[in-house]
């Protein structure tokens, strides 16, 4: 099962290191990884999102929650919260193709950022299962090159 | 100067320990970082945004690119691109600010994605000057918590 995990970190060199290392270390592959600034400019939070079983995830969680450079950690995965994921995609472009592709952008709400001669590149906004939905759409027509930012997510509510 | 670079690299455990280790030994501190899955399960993107001087970014970069997991890195401060972050932001609403911050939400187009009591969270898409703007224009309303994914990005044209 996939789970996500929310730590609020120290902003210093090293901390990623830190971080990094422990899951290495536990043979954890992560799926993706958000680290970003907070509204305190010395905290940032990183949001992971990882495959394993939740024996492991307490594990992690633990060592993560010991670690000094780490504030806060959640397990998303047993609370109710928003996730959303952004994602760049470059799709070929043929004149007989284009059509079917804004019509596939229109459904998704997906937004166009950029044009080239033989392709187009589009923004997307949603959870993981939308962008995957886009993406399963656009491979038949050749994706040329795609960036995801990765899962980030707040607690639904007011906390 | 901020400087964003772009990496494939094999998605593989411990690969994220092994690029943050350089960054925190060349003791440069990672503004952000954004790592998710490419049009191949097998290869991830990772897009670090980082502050330091030529040399520096051309040093670490020279040291990334002699690592066996990582494929390619491109410096994407010296080309083109379109560059795009994520954030969700959760801010206080009392029933007299409601108006004003509903007004900023439209002048920015950023979309609401939940709601409390005393809360209303939104989601922005936008280059790194938006996601800072919508901030600075929330934060006299109270910011209760917040989550960047980090810029990610593509090169323009067809490439």
């Amino acid at each position: 099962m996939k789970h996500t995990l929310s730590a609020l970190v120290r902003n210093e060199p090293g901390v990623l290191a830190h971080m990094a290392r422990h899951f290495g270390e536990a043979k954890l592959n992560i799926n993706s990884i958000a680290c970003g600034e907070t509204e305190n400019p010395d905290i940032s939070r990183m949001v992971i999102r990882i495959e394993a079983n939740p024996e492991r995830i307490s594990r992690i969680t633990e060592r993560m929650q010991a670690l000094d450079v780490v504030i806060q950690v959640d397990d998303l995965s047993r609370k109710e919260f928003v996730d959303r994921e952004l994602a760049l995609i470059k799709v070929a472009l043929t004149p007989e193709d284009t059509a079917q592709i804004m019509q596939i952008f229109e459904v998704f709400r997906a937004d166009v950022v950029g044009m080239g001669q033989r392709s187009v590149t589009v923004e997307l906004t949603g959870d993981e299962a939308r962008v995957d939905g886009l993406i399963k759409m656009l491979k038949p027509y050749g994706i040329l090159s795609m960036c995801r930012t990765g899962t980030i997510a707040l607690k639904r509510g007011d906390e």
